[in-house]
């Protein structure tokens, strides 16, 4: 699979190199889902499987999306900003993003100082990881 | 002008300390316009003006967007995602977001392992930069 790798300007995200942030979209409604890193070999894979790869800065490993939740990413498009060091995916999301039980990562709110949770939760995540 | 500082978790990005990813997306149509690192200070001068704040990882100092375009942003809603590493500004973005011209910094589409520009220029950078 291609990709114009040599577009990509990578970064080092707490001294882990070689990595590029992705956003993540829904490709109907446009809510943005998560944020995660992704390095040349995630890109790879993500191209080969149309299935998001990233890269885990926690557990310091590659990551399919979705492995143990089964919460998977189709990966409809992908964007490169101007400067070649962020993607964005738009993708069909099985289940929800996020491993609290969200559709959204971003399911908190800022509001006057405090945070309100205006997601619904949609799975239980003591049932699916 | 309050925010739940204990619930960020900041990254060291190229070697730069206390950083935390912004996601920035129209208000409006949810189009993600770029992305930007900030830091507690971006937050704060964010918060006491209403208009976003960054911090630059190039020039290494606080950043209003559009301090030299005009092209500011109003933050109109902040969201924080659920490990509290990334946040989500909805902005009313003036002009474009893009040094580049473009409204969007994700004019770029990867097809068929080439890119495809997307976007339509919306001014000329030479006239405001």
């Amino acid at each position: 699979m291609k990709f114009p790798f040599e577009e990509l300007r990578t970064r080092e995200i707490d001294g882990i190199p070689d990595l590029v942030l992705t956003v993540v979209q829904d490709f109907e409604t446009n809510e943005v889902l998560m944020v995660a890193y992704t390095n040349r070999e995630g890109i790879e894979k993500t191209l080969e499987t149309g299935k998001a790869h990233y890269f885990s800065t926690t557990r310091k490993r590659e990551w399919l999306k979705g492995e143990s939740s089964g919460h998977i990413q189709i990966v409809k498009e992908i964007y490169i900003d101007c400067d070649g060091d962020a993607l964005l995916f738009k993708v069909e999301q099985v289940g929800g993003a996020c491993h609290k039980g969200y559709r959204s990562c971003f399911y908190r709110k800022i509001e006057n100082g405090k945070i309100k949770i205006i997601g619904k939760k949609i799975f239980n995540p003591e049932n699916v990881y």
